[in-house]
């Protein structure tokens, strides 16, 4: 296989875009990550997105956002892994380019969420769920979300509070992001206060409904050498997947596709999580940012929250996790989330975090979740 | 790039499926490619899918089928390319090969329609057409398929019944292959009284709407050779794009992205249209199979219905098309039926068409197309 790079990146800022259109938005970051790159070539377009034809009934997505950059008659293809789908867009990139089929490739993820009523967008989530035995009785995923994290405060003793600490540092991380959504720190105190949702997940627990796209040139690791920007090497692309339903696991608190696809991704880039300088996790929901640290190895059962309560997932800490705010800081459009994640760690390499530099990171891990650990996406970054 | 080949092909009959949820069919498919291969392994799972969201409230379907088949931690992803969406998934499998991440990975093309009122479904079919400019004005895809039957009417100075050879041929060939939905035989005395839909269009001219699902093993060209059925060789796999909207197009009676994607495929497979022993078109109109010819180098603009009133598309004729009935006589579940072509050339081409067999059969051609021409995927298969 290949060896594949990163030498381009884009992103719109995350929030309300009324006055864009899915395919602006999706164009807005193509043709920044192609400045970036200083590259003109691309021949082939992934793209990462979950709910274009629910909420704005567009399918064909892939070639309307080829047209719309002026990128006809490239190949173009949608990948769609519920919330995971950035992530399993850039896995195909990188598939593509490893087979030698593309030498330069584009992915971008794309999703807008917020033209539409809570209920419907609400629903629309609901459909990475298993349709015939959840959906379809009306859970929704911040219920599938609460039942899990009762689960956890039942199993591991802890209270609702103790989950503070991840939002705390996503926000205070989003703080220092120009491109994030919810930029204003928040205290513990602020997060016990804020209103329920769903007993016991409240709002400062969640990750916003939003709208925004995020995009990579990644290139055939031989022909970025003369690249106008570091390249940033991706040393894993993994995925691995576990029942879509949670009934249907055996301990729902071990996030088992989440492992399997780190564990595969660790031995792909020959490195261990002590090697990680910087976690990009799947945090939907702060119970998410605990499950994860746990199956990915940051942490043993039960004991994210201790690590997160010492402050050790802080740009300083030993782990340093949604180091630019993360989907509850920076926003959660969910096609998109995995694809700003890998934008994110290529900032981070590249020395160009600004006020939110992880100092001398020189290897990143992005991931990306679908369902309720049903399936994950994960990518180890080098420089 | 390593050689990619199928050794294993499995399909449900196409028709009204109402006792069978999508992730059924699916399985059904799966299970019978994994026995006709007789191979147990598989590394990927790659899902060719258009309106899972739509119509079953179903995301995340690549993780649902992946477990229901049992083929959990598995890797799984959706690919959608609107209808090109089977040949879409098929080309995700053959780069995922191609670059050596597998060595075994399933395809499976599904789509499950007919359990939804037909507004409905034309509702959803319509978002492979643009959302914004098309389908907002209600803009239906027959519609769409229409207003190009009635240009080339009148551009190339033909009837509506001079479409009728293709119906026929489709039909004759359905009711050889006992997987087909319409296994009737029709006159053109049949498709000239057949009522009329969005006129010029009726519906012998169309495919029907229904249920199935096909699957196809595909390996190493490497691994290929200890397996108990003759391996077909994948000898060309090839994408290209349009605009979606046809009111962009220069010409909307050429069929760019159909003819670039064919023009690849005859560049890596070192063919022309001569070559080919038989071409499974996308025949979900009848204006799509002429445009299809033309736009391959098998008819000159205008002539594809002489080829057609010639014969020459028939079991014996220069170019047989729709060999085992086609999107309009075995059915067009949209997602799928990219597999169901794949899945028939492979029956051509070891001998294992039955009645329906193209005699001597050595190179076929499979065409899945998005939207009005949007998105065209090529497959050229050898024995």
């Amino acid at each position: 296989m290949r060896e594949v790079a990163i030498i381009g990146v884009g992103q719109t800022d995350v929030g309300e875009h009324w006055d864009k259109s899915i395919r602006d938005l999706a164009v807005e970051a193509i043709l920044a990550a192609r400045r970036d790159a200083g590259v003109d070539r691309a021949d082939a377009l992934y793209v990462g997105n979950m709910l274009s034809g629910e909420l704005a009934g567009q399918e064909n997505l892939a070639t309307l956002v080829a047209d719309a950059a002026g990128l006809l008659p490239i190949e173009a293809f949608k990948i769609e892994a519920a919330c995971a789908s950035g992530g399993a867009a850039l896995r195909g990139a990188c598939l593509g380019v490893a087979s030698g089929a593309h030498d330069y490739a584009l992915v971008v993820g794309v999703e807008k969420m917020t033209d539409y009523l809570t209920d419907g967008v609400t629903a629309a989530l609901a459909t990475a769920a298993d349709a015939d035995y959840e959906a379809g009785f009306g859970v929704s995923f911040v219920a599938l979300n609460a039942l899990l994290m009762r689960r956890y405060m039942h199993d591991f003793k802890v209270r609702h509070e103790d989950f503070a600490p991840f939002s705390v540092n996503s926000h205070a991380n989003a703080a220092l992001n120009p491109r994030a959504m919810f930029r204003q720190p928040i205290t513990a105190e602020d997060f016990i206060r804020s209103p329920v949702i769903a007993d016991p997940i409240n709002v400062l627990d969640s990750s916003g409904i939003c709208d925004g796209a995020a995009a990579l040139l990644v290139c055939a690791a031989s022909e970025a050498r003369g690249s106008r920007r570091p390249p940033v090497r991706i040393a894993a692309s993994t995925c691995a997947t576990d029942t879509v339903g949670l009934a249907e696991r055996r301990d729902p608190l071990v996030w088992q596709s989440v492992a399997d696809s780190a564990r595969l991704a660790y031995d792909r880039a020959k490195v261990g999580p002590k090697d990680i300088d910087l976690f990009e996790l799947h945090d939907a929901f702060t119970i998410v940012s605990a499950l994860s640290l746990e199956a990915c190895g940051f942490a043993d059962r039960g004991s994210a929250l201790k690590l997160a309560a010492e402050g050790r997932i802080a740009r300083d800490g030993d782990i340093p996790v949604c180091t630019l705010g993360g989907l509850k800081g920076r926003g959660h459009p969910v096609g998109a989330s995995g694809i700003y994640q890998a934008v994110e760690v290529v900032q981070q390499l590249r020395g160009e975090a600004g006020a939110a530099q992880v100092k001398g990171a020189k290897v990143g891990m992005a991931q990306s979740v679908g369902g309720s650990g049903s399936v994950a996406v994960t990518h180890i970054l080098r420089i």
